[in-house]
C-alpha cells in the first residue's frame, strides 16, 4: 500500500492506494471518529461492493442512501434523498458520510457533507478509475443544474480517501480508457516524463497491470496534490486541471450527460486543445501527433461528435473559468506545461469548433 | 458611523452601522470587486428599498431575484431560483450576491453565493433588527428542510455588512421586539452590564431612538463578533448563541414557520431556558423575574403556546448541537452567563414542557 498525504493546513487528509482495502477495518475505522455513519453509493456499485464494506463498519449505527446509477442523477433530487434519509434517521452532525461510487456519488456525497448542517466529515471510497485519479483529490464537491455541469457545490475535503484497486476489475474496459484520460492529462499539464511513461506503458494500464496502476495513479494523485495545495479554491493555477474539459463539459452538455462518459469526452477535448494549440504553434506537429495517438491507444474518442458551433460555443460560455463574457481555455505549451488564457484566435477556435 | 471588525483571519470582514447607508455608493462599491451583481431580495423589502440600492450601483451590470416574503419560502425552491436567474443571465464567478432584505434573504443569498460554481462574493444588508444583530455577524448561511429548520447551509463569510439603521423605520412593533429578543440575549449570555443597560433602555430601544440602537446594534455585533472568531464552526463555545434557540426552533417547528416570528420564539424559548435555569439553582429567583420581564417588556411572548410534550420533545431531537441522541441545551449560570450542557435534570425539562 502507497500513502499520499494531501498537504491543506488544517485540512490536510492522507489517500491510501492499495489492493483489498475495503476488507481493512482497521484502516478505515481510524478515519472515522463519529458514531453513526451514513453510506452513499449507487444501484451498481453496491450489489458489488456493499457488503464488504459494512463488514469493516461493525460497530456504528448505519444507513445507506443508493443512488440510481448515472451523471443524469447527479442532482439536487438525489442530494435531497441524502438530506431526508440523515434527517429520518435523526442523524447530526456526530455522523460521517462514505461516497462509495465513482465521481458522480463522490460529489453528491461530499456536497452532501458539506452543506448537511452546514458540514459534517466525509471519507472517499472511490470505485472509477476516474474518480480515484480526479475527484478524490482536491474537495470539488458538488452537483448539476439543467442550466450546466457542477453548477451548485463547495470545495469540501474529505477526512481519507481510499483508493482499492481491486474494485476496478468489475470496471468495463471503456470506463478504465475514461480514467485513463485524466491519467494522461497529468502529463500533458504537468510532466513530460511522466507523458513518456504512459507512452511506453498504456497497455499495461489498460490491462490493469497493478504495479503499473498504482504508480500511475500515485503520480497522478501527486501531481494533483501538488496543484491543489498550490491554488485549493482555483483563483489561478488551479485552471490547468481543466484541460480537455471546456470542450468536454460542452459536448457532455450538448449530446446530454451520460452519453459519453466524462472521461471520454474530456479524451477528445484534449485532443481539441491540442488543435488548438497547434494552429497557435504552442505545440509541434510531432507533440499533436503524440497527443493524439496516446488518447487514441487509451480507447479514448478522438474526433468530436456532430455538435453545431453555436452549439459549442453557447455550452462552453457556461464555462466557470470564465470572466467578463470571455471564454478562458486551457492550453498547451509543449508537451508537460499548460496555461490559462483568453488570448487566443477565436478564428481558430471557430476552425476547431466546425 | 460606526464600523466593527470581525477577526477571522483571511476571512475578516468589516460591519458599518449607521443611517442613510444605502444611499452611499462609495461606502457600498468598495465592496464589490465584480462586474456583475445579483441583488436577491423579498416583495415586501423590494418595494420599499431596491431602487434606492440600484441608485448606488450604477455601474453594475445588474439582476434581481425577488423572492416571496416569509419563513415559509427559506426553502429549496427559493435557492432554485437564484440559481436559475444566475445562469439565465450567464453570470459566473466575477459576480457578487447582495443580500437585501431579512434573516431569510440573508440565509438563502449568502447559501447561494456560499454554493453557486463553489463559492462567489456576497455582501449582506439586513433589513430587519433581528438580523442586523443575529444572522449579519457569523457567517452561517442555509436553508430549511421539510424536516428541519436550517438543516442545509455551509459556514459562508461576507465581504462586508452594512447595516442602515434608517431602514428600521419602517418596520412594524412586532418585528422591532423580535429583534430584541437577540439584543436581549446577548446581555444574558456574555455581559450582564450589557443586560442592565437594557433593562434601562428598552422603551428607547423600542422607539428606535438612533443612538440607544446604534450603541446596543455595535454591542451584540461586537458579543457575537467575539464568541465567532473564538469558534468559527461551532464545534464548541459558539453554540452558547443558541440561548433560547432549542426550545424556539422546537416551536416554530410545531407551530410551522412564520406563525410566530423567530425572535417571538426565541424570545419565550429564553424564559424557558431561565426557568430551566431556575429549577437546577442555577440561576436566583430575583434573576428569574429581570429575565422575564425584560423579555415582556420588549413586548415579546412569555408563555410557551400549546403543544404537546411529545411533539416539544420530537422536534428538539432534531437539534444540530445534540450528539448521540442526546439533547443539549443553553442554559443560564447567573445573567451574563451561559452553558452548553445535557447534564440536567429530564424530569425538570418535562416540566417545563408541560
Amino acid at each position: 500500500m502507497k500513502t499520499l498525504n494531501v498537504n491543506l493546513g488544517d485540512r490536510s487528509y492522507p489517500i491510501y492506494i492499495g489492493v483489498k482495502l475495503l476488507q481493512d477495518p482497521v484502516l478505515i475505522q481510524k478515519h472515522i471518529q463519529t458514531k453513526a455513519v451514513c453510506i452513499v453509493s449507487n444501484t451498481t456499485v453496491s450489489k458489488l461492493y456493499l457488503n464488504e464494506l459494512k463488514k469493516s463498519l461493525n460497530d456504528y449505527r448505519l444507513i445507506e442512501v443508493i443512488l440510481e446509477d448515472g451523471e443524469q442523477f447527479k442532482n439536487a433530487d438525489s442530494l435531497n434523498q441524502i438530506y431526508t434519509a440523515l434527517l429520518d434517521n435523526k442523524f447530526n452532525r456526530d455522523s460521517t458520510i462514505i461516497a462509495l461510487g465513482g465521481g458522480v456519488v463522490g460529489d453528491i456525497g461530499g456536497y452532501a457533507a458539506a452543506s448537511f448542517m452546514r458540514g459534517i466529515p466525509f471519507v472517499q471510497i472511490p470505485t472509477t478509475l476516474l474518480s480515484q485519479v480526479d475527484s478524490s483529490v482536491g474537495g470539488k464537491t458538488g452537483i448539476n443544474h439543467p442550466l450546466g455541469k457542477n453548477m451548485i457545490g463547495a470545495f469540501y475535503q474529505p477526512q481519507a480517501v481510499i483508493i482499492d484497486m481491486h474494485v476496478l476489475a468489475t470496471l468495463e474496459a471503456r470506463e478504465i480508457s475514461a480514467g485513463l484520460a485524466e491519467v494522461i492529462k497529468y502529463g500533458l499539464i504537468w510532466d513530460k516524463d511522466f507523458f513518456e511513461h504512459l507512452e511506453n506503458h498504456i497497455e499495461d494500464l489498460k490491462n490493469l497491470n497493478v504495479m503499473q496502476l498504482e504508480q500511475a495513479i500515485y503520480r497522478s494523485c501527486e501531481i494533483k496534490a501538488e496543484v491543489v495545495s498550490k491554488d485549493e479554491r482555483e483563483s489561478g493555477l488551479r485552471a490547468i486541471l481543466n484541460l480537455g474539459h471546456t470542450f468536454g463539459h460542452a459536448i457532455e452538455n450538448c449530446l446530454g450527460y451520460g452519453e459519453w462518459l466524462h472521461g471520454e469526452a474530456v479524451g477528445c477535448g484534449m485532443v481539441m486543445a491540442a488543435q488548438m494549440s497547434l494552429a497557435h504553434d504552442w505545440i509541434k506537429d510531432n507533440d499533436f501527433d503524440r497527443i493524439r495517438k496516446l488518447i487514441q491507444a487509451a480507447g479514448l474518442p478522438i474526433e468530436k461528435p456532430q455538435i453545431s458551433q453555436h452549439d459549442f460555443l453557447e455550452a462552453m460560455s457556461l464555462d466557470k473559468k470564465n470572466k467578463n463574457q470571455d471564454i478562458y481555455l486551457v492550453l498547451q505549451q509543449g508537451i508537460g506545461k499548460a496555461i490559462v488564457t483568453k488570448d487566443y484566435s477565436f478564428n481558430k477556435l471557430g476552425k476547431v469548433l466546425s
